[in-house]
């Protein structure tokens, strides 16, 4: 007689069409949490997934994060979806985030069908928005509920979920209910799990255990009190974006090197052990060219790459506010210019810190100018880097069920990028969060044609069940 | 018995009130020409000054500059006017020439009154849009000749106008019509005399004998093939931001000397006899704060400032297309960005060599970067600088009829901008161009609440009178 893990994934197998058939009504709804035209979908996908919950039994709550202040307009926020399933206290805890919002979508953007009807391809793609991100992931862990529901079997721990539907549009309001409510229905969570995130590539899995931070500046440079005429003004009056161009291009070198003095200082060496995980990862310097459409690559290898896309900083240099942006000539001064760039950042350079080198290493630069103009600069954004410990026995746990279902060791990645809600998480609960995706690295998330190939939606299913049996077993240090 | 100028003078003295009447008729017909949906009105103030020309005598023809494409629509071009007052072979011909049609206006820009309402204020300013530019020197010249036929004066010299609907909108297909027209309705010309700029400052007439050119440049940085996410390639590729801002750096230091190596190399030393004609100009530098609205002046005296304005060239950067621009954050790494500069440039600069020095040094200095990013650099425009003697009896004509007048001698001047019609005009004709404004320094041309003082009006229509006699004595070497 075979094991429950092993019940359970030979059901997945073959229950494959009814998890693709929930997958399409999920995508019919066009949730879009960016367009007030679409509100109202989003609330009708977060009532959706109440009634898939509560039909597996779940016991499920919702918190209300208030009004959003829509460029002026009063929008009602989406619920946050708290569902529970099991208070056994002789099980583990494992809380589940997801988002059931997804990023706007038009067929006129370039998508080759109706971004919200799901279409299976000839390479079995699952073609339509949210597909990947983040309907897909948040269905798999509903049918594992569903499947253990239908085979009789008790989930070996207890579950709760945690659904928010404004994730593409800052997930306001929920950092507030997560920290009020981590000693309330967070309570007894033991690990987090999130799946929304990508492999590295398309053809390995991963567990990903860090995401970079972002610093964000604004440089701002004020002269006339308006916008002048270079015929009548130049050359006689300093001009605000000579002094931009002059401090911004002192930022970072064309290969990459962030020249503020003291910005590596607390930039954490590459262990042994680390190093050792940048050797079999799943990565070409072809995909990088692929993905970025040349071959513009600063580092020649894979290693080098991928430890500056996710554990040394980098600066890019974003755009100028104020100055003039259209297509075509126009002979103007721009009287106030604000240059925008931001810093990715790493352990364990701290937000605070930064800020106070960039003013002290910006204002150095600017006096060197001697200009009249006058410069600030402000920081309008800083969120922390992550970085988790892949020795946890959440992560083993992960990695165990990857190796269970694929046959093959994960990749363990970090990430350039940041999801605030990783941190959110590990701040208010104090417990270990995972990254455990469930996607491909070219799905698309953001772009036309988002897909999630059949094979890693129905895997998945299985990897996020096998994961809950893996999580049982584990014994914490 | 006083000479025919003294009864001239003293005429337009007490004609005033007619002459605001004609003005304010003008400036009711909104003829806006960058604005399409205004395009009929730039036409009825063609009608109008016909209907003006043809009641006072003159023999009046129009061209037809065609059609306009504007972003796509094909948009009627307004007439080219051109008005014959007198073919006495033994007379002079002046040539004078004006735009009839004005810039966009809207109340809620700021204006305190309506723009297409002339009104007079408590200071007898005339406030309303196109008083200054250039509806006022239009009608001085009509003035002038509505005098003389009230009067039964003959007018000293033959008269001919070229008027234009255009000059706002890039003076779209003058400049084929006055080539077409050198050798046959402009034919006999003998000085040119435009009145559409402005005295230096407030309190005393100028004669202007000289406009900077304009060179403007594209300087584009290609990388990716689509923008790309900062947090996932931000230290990894060569990003073109990055490039774009290292070679802008380097064209113009914050103190406005270009760096571009030889660009100075054909500017004209300031001759001594110059020199001495910046010694009496009526301007200070609380002029150029006051203009400005912040004291961010590069040079201290009257004479280097203008000087800088006037003589020496400068460089000026505008903009960047397709990085971000809008207020807030954003993380975007632009895959296409393209630098804005121009270069006012100054005799003898040749254009052709402008842009040879620029791309050498813009290419040395991009191939340094080490980027492998590609990058490229275009003239998008080149217009030549203008300099007139002003030892040419055209000038010395204007000169004694500002005497006159005014009993002060006037200012020479140049400007730092381009008008370029100047250069058409003495290209296709190889006359004399004189430029003769009517108003102030201060009367805000192209901003809200354009005004022409009322003692400039009607002190210019004497000018303008008194200009033609000083013409009809002057003894050309």
């Amino acid at each position: 007689m075979s094991s429950p893990v092993d019940t359970f994934i030979e059901y997945a197998e073959k229950n494959q069409e009814a998890y693709i058939d929930r997958l399409r009504k999920a995508v019919a709804i066009p949730s879009v949490s960016g367009d007030p035209a679409y509100r109202k979908e989003v609330f009708r996908m977060g009532e959706f997934l109440i009634d898939e919950l509560k039909a597996l039994g779940a016991s499920v709550e919702t918190r209300d994060p208030g009004v959003q202040d829509f460029h002026g307009t009063p929008l009602p926020l989406p619920p946050i979806v708290l569902a529970t399933i099991g208070t056994d206290p002789a099980k583990k805890t494992v809380l589940v985030y997801g988002h059931y919002d997804v990023q706007p979508a038009l067929k006129e953007d370039g998508w080759n069908t109706d971004p919200f009807e799901l279409v299976e391809d000839e390479k079995h793609r699952l073609i339509g928005r949210g597909s990947s991100d983040d309907k897909g992931p948040v269905l798999g862990w509903i049918n594992v509920v569903e499947a253990h529901k239908e085979l009789g079997l008790e989930l070996p721990v207890n579950l709760k979920f945690c659904l928010e539907g404004m994730e593409e549009s800052g997930s306001e309001g929920l950092d507030d209910i997560i920290f009020n409510e981590a000693d309330k229905y967070f309570k007894d969570v033991d690990v987090v799990s999130i799946s929304d995130n990508y492999w590295l590539g398309t053809t390995k899995p991963c567990v990903t255990y860090g995401l970079r931070g972002v610093s964000y500046f604004h440089l701002t440079v004020k002269g006339p009190k308006a916008d002048l005429h270079s015929g009548v003004f130049g050359a006689t009056i300093h001009e605000p974006m000579t002094d931009l161009f002059a401090v911004m291009s002192k930022l970072v070198t064309p290969k990459g090197k962030i020249l503020i003095p003291g910005i590596y200082d607390n930039v954490l060496a590459v262990s042994a052990e680390e190093e050792k995980t940048y050797d079999d990862l799943s990565f070409t310097m072809q995909e990088l060219h692929d993905a970025v459409g040349n071959e513009i690559n600063i580092h020649d290898s894979v290693k080098d790459t991928l430890q500056h896309r996710w554990r040394f900083p980098s600066l890019s240099l974003h755009g100028v506010e104020g100055a003039f942006y259209n297509p075509g000539d126009k002979t103007v001064i721009p009287a106030r210019v604000v240059g925008k760039f931001s810093i990715r950042t790493v352990p364990d350079m701290e937000p605070k810190q930064i800020t106070e080198l960039v003013e002290k290493y910006v204002n150095e630069e600017f006096a060197k100018l001697g200009s009249k103009n006058t410069m600030s600069i402000s920081c309008t954004h800083a969120g922390n880097h992550w970085v988790a410990s892949p020795n946890h026995w959440n992560y083993v746990a992960a990695s165990n069920a990857v190796e269970k279902v694929f046959g093959v060791k994960p990749d363990l990645t970090r990430e350039g990028g940041s999801i605030p809600v990783t941190l959110s998480f590990q701040d208010a609960l104090k417990k270990n969060v995972l990254l455990l995706p469930m996607g491909r690295g070219d799905d698309g998330a953001h772009s036309t044609n988002e897909k999630l190939d059949r094979s890693n939606y129905v895997s998945g299913i299985k990897l996020l069940g096998t994961y809950l049996y893996e999580v049982a077993e584990a014994k914490p240090e």
